[in-house]
């Protein structure tokens, strides 16, 4: 039996293994500063792969004075990061693995129909918070790597298979390792990709918008300006906002996506009596960046929109909006569609799946930015996860996508690293 | 010198102490909870007085069975309730004095000039939160009082004073303060009404409507439904409800007023992540409910508006709008145009000011509501405090309109209870 058949055969006879790891993983709730327990099972798993691992916390000035740092997280301290490598034999290509291990909040615990971090299996998926995004793709990195140093192959060159923390905040993680010196000859991150290749990148990042009122008592409401009515205009015009950045968007890519670089209202808050009128709203939200548009132009975009409505509408002349970039920034970027690893992985995809692979442009900025703007390493997002689900509530994956994300990892690494057969 | 011309005398040879008294109950900030060292400065005036004071904690089973308990506060401890008799010779009409020592929160600090609870004195003006809303109002009372009793007059019928916790919350001091047996033949209540006559009193209670969304990835905003947006579709049936209603009216006091029984949204909170679809958000607010309205009625209408919303929008029907009543609660109420108090309270407001009172329906609920519903007490809402500062940032008073009430209401004390001449 050849290399690539006996990959197969390896990742097929164990993939209840993987499962039974992503189900420990899920049932970790990893949220922001609550990742070291899902790390430790991570660390566990290298250790018995015989890899050299790196587990460090994120501190120092490096990092927090590094221009792309844009995090307001305090304290990384008992959460850290971690990095395994195996090392190749040499004279071949490096790879870079990536998952992140921290998860967004569950959300309304009423709209979970199990509870959210369960890790249940239903039918062939499971269920819970980070299934999908990302610790299955995490899962489908380990069994690649698990299969090809079970079957005792010699890479010639290094796979460094990182879990990071902070993604989900802006990625001040995979920016602490690249600023650790974690780079390599091409990178691929499993997010939620629904098996699809994700080879552009939508930037992000964090708005806050501060909308004035005056108030009142309740009864004589018509005495103040309801800071909420308010920012009901400002949402307006960021609804026309969107549509006007979107409509400017010309990649073939986009064309099946219904808003490619959205702008999302996530957070809303107001008031503090129900017989006051209330004099702020605070929205929180996050901002779409185009592949090839600049962070600073994205930005402008905003402050033009937002500056518009302070001329136009009489109260903001009294009272103007107020915003600010905060927190999670994750920077755009772009894999060529004739680069070296595009590709490897879709000959690989193709010798799995018998088809050619569907390629999208993300609907998401991933930790992708960072190993490509900051550690110039190209990088590819390809995983088993299920786009739709990431952040939703009965979040869930179906099982047997990590395995063929997996065999298909598993065989882009032989490719591309290049198999010793001294 | 008569006697009303010593009571006129009296109060502005004591203006200055009136002011100082104002000063420190505004420094202390009697918001829920912590009432107390408000509290305690009200009973040691009434001590010097030597009035016959009663102080109690609002518990016990006869208050929160009561069927118009409407109050959402768990403990009442530490933060009493006060009432302080000053005893007739008998034969007069009784009388009753309110005030609430409650004051609502502060708001944005950065839109006030001056610290919320500094009871700093300007141009013949003190600001501070509470000093319209309704300290002022609270020190015209004790000034009545203290001039009566200063000068030696012997009423024949009672005065009871009270200050009551819990009327920004719904009225559950007083309801305990009628509960406990304090009934009169009349009561003024000095809440900020620009020394206009408040015989009408709005009723209100205050809703929590709960918009459902679903959640998505920020990136994927389209596979969710936002909570925020669909909240804009249910201010916009608020607003069309509270038009509708407000059309209604027809009572001619309601003429002047731009929203005669308003629907106020007080508080907004949704979301708990920038990168997510919201999937929930919370809207509390404020109903006005018309002095001629049941509560029943005004509930109904704010049920047909939301079930409508339900059958009409594709997402309420997945989602229905859910709402609930809770906390507060303040009963309409109306006092006859040719009742005796009205006619005294305007005897003496011609001789006082030498022209007519300005009479106007109340644009806010007050503790009149349990006086009259529940303990059957004529009401009459007069103050000195200005309606439009209540609850807003900078509230400040015209220091001269709370001995111009004080005035007002000490004549009326006279005529009322009666003077015993022997």
């Amino acid at each position: 039996m050849d290399v690539e058949a006996s990959i197969k055969q390896w990742l097929y006879n164990h993939e209840q293994e993987g499962i039974e790891l992503l189900q420990k993983l899920v049932q970790e709730p990893s949220k922001r500063g609550r990742e070291a327990k899902a790390q430790a099972i991570i660390m566990e798993k290298c250790k018995q792969l015989g890899m050299d691992i790196d587990c460090w916390e994120l501190e120092g000035d490096s990092l927090r004075q590094h221009p792309q740092f844009h995090c307001d997280r305090s304290d990384f301290s008992g959460n850290p990061n971690l990095a395994a490598v195996l090392k190749g034999s040499g004279g071949g290509k490096s790879i870079l693995l990536n998952g992140h291990i921290d998860v967004v909040p569950e959300g309304n615990l009423h709209d979970w129909v199990e509870h959210p971090f369960s890790g249940i299996v239903k039918d062939g998926k499971m269920y819970g918070r980070g299934t999908t995004d990302m610790k299955g793709g995490t899962v489908s990195l380990l069994m690649a790597m698990d299969a090809i140093i079970s079957l005792g192959i010699q890479l010639k060159g290094d796979v460094i298979f990182e879990s990071v923390i902070e993604e989900e905040s802006g990625g001040a993680g995979t920016l602490a390792a690249v600023l650790r010196g974690y780079r390599a000859d091409g990178a691929i991150i499993p997010e939620p990709t629904n098996l699809k290749f994700f080879p552009l990148q939508q930037g992000s990042m964090w708005f806050r918008i501060t909308v004035k009122g005056k108030s009142a008592h309740g009864g004589t409401r018509y005495a103040g300006v309801n800071a909420i009515e308010q920012a009901m205009v400002v949402i307006d015009a960021i609804r026309e906002l969107e549509t006007k950045r979107n409509e400017a968007l010309d990649h073939p890519l986009y064309e099946t996506i219904p808003i490619p670089i959205p702008i999302n209202l996530g957070k809303i808050s107001g008031g503090d009596w129900p017989s006051s009128v209330p004099d702020t709203v605070i929205l929180e939200g996050r901002f779409g960046v185009a592949p090839n548009e600049s962070i600073e132009a994205a930005q402008l975009s905003l402050t033009e929109c937002l500056s518009e409505l302070n001329t136009v509408h009489e109260w903001f002349q009294i009272k103007p909006v107020e915003w600010e970039w905060f927190g999670a920034r994750w920077l755009p970027g772009q894999l060529e569609e004739n680069h070296p690893l595009m590709q490897v992985l879709t000959d690989k995809f193709i010798s799995v799946f018998n088809k050619e692979p569907v390629i999208e442009a993300s609907p998401w900025g991933t930790d992708g930015g960072y190993l490509s703007v900051v550690g110039k390493i190209p990088v590819m997002v390809f995983g088993p996860g299920i786009t739709e689900m990431a952040h939703d509530a009965n979040e869930h994956i179906e099982l047997r996508k990590i395995t063929e994300a997996a065999h298909v990892i598993a065989l882009t690494i032989l490719e591309w690293c290049g198999m010793d057969d001294a």
